[in-house]
């Protein structure tokens, strides 16, 4: 049971189909040849091979089969797939091999890949947290006005409305949607350093080389390459986390209100018990407060990753490889998972009988 | 590619056949059957169930072909597939459908069949470090009285030879074998609790089914259950990040030790560059660091685990779901990873051009 | 050796008095009284008081001399030391003393008092930050033409300038600038709640309250209480870990071009070692790496205290009362570590004898 | 208030007295003088230098007034303070400087200090385990009988009594009592390796000074320097949050059952609240969830710190400095506080008005 989000039954749980699609390996390597087709007609277009032999090139590329045995014997040699994709790309190329890849290196191919798949899971936070916000907010609408204890140090204290209790879970969401604004042109940048990471190999056409392709991949252009500089994804590893703290949050809220004895929330579903098959366990509420933890966890080992030792540190790197990925995964399903919850809910107030 | 270990072509690189098996769905599934079989037959030893109607049940629960898709879905409800499996299990026993898991729970299921992956993953961990130690024991029947520089706090310090550096090498790996054995007697448990944990359900049978399900399954028979005491567990995964974080020390040592300009090792291969053909990189080695690093994060959400509150955490077990099993690859990944670059070395030494 | 910042002859290496000073309990206390001189004094604003006996009551206030075996023993009993604080201030205040805290609540004192401590914080660090490229900038100006090799996964690979490597040091502490700016306004916040957080004690006053204690104390006045929505401080801790991390990089990459046999850079000062008198070691750099990692491990702590159930959470709150302030001092040590780091350098360059 | 242990008022609530004494600065410079008392002892029982004088001048170092502002200093020049230490035992030496630490290295006294204090707070951890359970069992003798509702997935389920709810309390710390009688060779250890590990200093006597100072100190003498390989302490780390761990899941437990609503313990007295002087809070049970969060957190570093380069990593073992004792004094107060929690406990059983 170790890959949870695409396992058997668990992923029935813990897996999202919209993230588990934009974190899939063909979608990475859709985006892998992504970058060696743009960057081959980037060539074309400064002139280092006639511009219809790199476009014809470039277009054979971007729908290229790729040999995934190939790939996996190749990452287990080398660390990474990228000599064996560009060993099969050329051979294909022919007479023209030289203008793939050449000058270009590993991580500029995987790191502008996974650049891509954030544009694409971006706007899918974006949609989703805007989605969470209006969950809540019809939720207060229904509830708003009601009454409910407020409790400090999980003890009674003084009444307060449902809307107060809501806001706590609002407010951190549209905090998020400014965070993601801002985040996004610090990760949504093209990677191309070449083999040190200082563009050398493309001489006098670096610049146009890169800005080129940022344009036709539709990426930020940094000035310079990020290959050992790994703060725009640390950072980002962190919005994740906080996005799924601030729902698990609302999960332990929701475990707590829904207590016996307590009877603040009602949902209309919840989970059965192989033992009680009465009862009614609040199973998505738990997740939420679960992936909350399992983020806070991860998160650890992406700021670790910041320790990038010189032009390259595989180390590091495949650190982040292990990582963040599952992080997106998870905040996925802490979003949908929170939407669900939400729209099971079928009462939250006081209970009438305290 | 958030599945690092079974992903299509990282796998190659982060994958352990043998560990990929030991925790596949499809092993966790044939333990479960193993639980739920044990547990009919033991019905027929203490006289609830007829015993040729138990034995028989039993064998047809432990050869049961499970509906894959109705688990999925029972876990997307439920929060765990056992709900599911026992409805199909009952279904299939049709008369006899009482003497289906009746008095056990979800979590008895779960727990042992865990328990149950342990025992064979604890044999592996225990040949793998048997075996690592002879890669080490190798190294030194070959080049322990070679010199090196003594290296502290990354500065050249004293001569030593190379068997000084190689015990530290091996020295805590001899510790963990003996962990291991102090370990398992308080992990490969049997779970046997009932709804609540109390065992209550099997009345004054509870203690001979317990200590026949345990003998059936060649499990320890625990005086009470585990249900709500995760000690064992997150003590296990600290095993595993003692193991890789031990083998990640020697990673980073030999990462040190095959810098230009040091040269104290040499090894038979090491990874191509897409970038630059002639390079020679350390791959493994790294990984080891990688793989000490991921699984030095991942404790720490084992051990927050550890806050399980009341009778059942569906928050807290959820999160060993997680975190555990990706642990356990990582740390076999690790021991073959360390077997691997062992038997690549060609030389250890001090350069001889210094 | 506990408290490592503070401890007698280890606080020599990783103590920083400016940020101790910052963060000392006595500075915390005046910020503490500074809440409730405002709180007083606005009460006098909108006519709760009559504004000379809340103005006058205000002043003592904000120069009480406060017992601090009370707080101790108080904090003991209460989790906290402002009920201890209040009642003093109330014994002080006499006939007054329903002026003093009347509808405020502990977390709004202490989270204020915060708040505070991270305007004087983050002009510090906004400043070191500004330091630390200027640093980097006069590296790069004595040594940027110089070549080095470029190393990646460890190993040589080509030739790049020092300039390019410098630029992998200071691009990350650009982009934290940026970062920093754009998360003081969502910490530097008034935090004015009461029991419950909805302010409901001062009734039609509220709003008035709020805006007459944020102007009067310099912070930003959210428009509702941030008692159980952390996100800001977790923000700030990742925004924290992301600078030492970026640091901690600087800092692996010095302890290895300062390697015997890399010789690319070379240090006025290192540290002298009890056994060989000789050796100079890298011991700022090291701590760089240190800091860093400690802080990409604290880091994880505060994401879990996201983790912040109803409308306060006692458990959570003292969780980041443990790690931020602690997470600070890593920060506004590695800083300086850095500058200081950067003072020593005589050369950097690839060796001449390579 | 970034100590939080020795906090002028935040220590009433999270210091330990016995346990800040143990690590504290002062007994660690006692053990950092035995252990150099005892190093001159034994050169003196292996005739390097004439037992009287060697009896003599070891006296005089056990006994030594230690200048700590050089000590500060020398810390922030070396990194450690043992060099500035050794040169003034040196100067009080005089003509039998050479009698002092000659052959030893700073490693070996400040880790064989840190194994003085560990025997000190084994003794210190065994003894409260002890005093826990025991608190726990005097519950059960008093209210193991009553009825309480078993809670899972925070949902009630079926009746169990006290006693069940109990078990799952001490039931792990009777294990840790285990783990610690298991783990104390493993740490009480001496270090003795001198500059690089391989007590090449001190040739053929090196087997007997090592087993003389290992018998005068109380400790266990390891075949080998265990300067690099630090699984002892990260495994230690782990025993110290089992056990807060374990008891993070008590203090949850009690929070949950102080609920109004559920009521199913009380409690003699709680915290106070500023803002409503009637409510009792159960500031100590939530205190036990900080800690468990708090060595949850911490315990990443301490594995981290097994990647351990070379000889001697200034890098991860300062990181050990930085964590491993908070992590211990955090230990200490989760379990003096557990001791509290019981005292206080009024009754446990299921509320009678449900």
């Amino acid at each position: 049971m170790s890959t949870v989000f695409d396992h058997p039954w668990l992923g029935g749980l813990l897996g999202d189909d919209e993230a588990a699609a934009i974190w899939s390996p063909q979608r990475q390597l859709t985006h892998m040849l992504a970058f060696e087709a743009a960057f081959t007609r980037s060539l074309g277009q400064v002139g280092s091979v006639p511009a219809n032999i790199a476009n014809n090139l470039a277009d054979q590329i971007a729908d290229f089969q790729v040999d995934l045995d190939d790939l996996r014997s190749g990452s287990a040699t080398d660390g990474l797939p990228v000599p064996a994709l560009v060993s099969q790309l050329r051979k294909m190329a022919g007479e023209n091999s030289k203008a793939v890849h050449t000058g270009a290196t590993s991580q500029d191919v995987i790191d502008t890949a996974l650049a891509l798949t954030l544009i694409e899971f971006n706007s899918m936070l974006r949609n989703r947290l805007t989605d969470a916000v209006s969950a809540i907010t019809s939720l207060e609408k229904k509830f708003g006005t009601q009454t409910l204890i407020g409790r400090t140090r999980m003890q009674a204290a003084l009444p307060i409305t449902v809307s107060d209790r809501l806001r706590t879970w609002s407010d951190p969401l549209q905090n998020h949607l400014q965070r993601l604004e801002q985040i996004r042109p610090r990760v949504e940048l093209l990677q191309l350093g070449g083999a040190v990471g200082d563009r050398a190999a493309f001489s006098t056409h670096a610049t146009d080389v890169a800005a080129d392709m940022a344009a036709d991949l539709g990426l930020g252009n940094p000035e310079t390459s990020w290959h050992a500089t790994r703060d725009g994804l640390a950072d980002y590893a962190n919005l994740l986390s906080l996005i799924s703290g601030s729902i698990g949050k609302i999960g332990q809220d929701i475990c707590l209100m829904a207590q016996q004895g307590i009877g603040e929330i009602s949902m209309a579903t919840g989970g059965g018990s192989s033992a009680m098959p009465h009862k009614q366990n609040p199973i998505l509420a738990e997740l939420l407060v679960t992936l909350a933890r399992y983020n806070a966890t991860q998160l650890s080992g992406m700021h670790h990753a910041l320790v990038h030792e010189q032009e390259r540190s595989g180390t590091a790197w495949t650190l982040e490889w292990m990582i963040l990925p599952a992080m997106a995964r998870a905040t996925a399903r802490s979003l949908s998972a929170l939407c669900d919850v939400c729209a099971q809910v079928n009462h939250i107030g006081a209970a009438t009988h305290q």
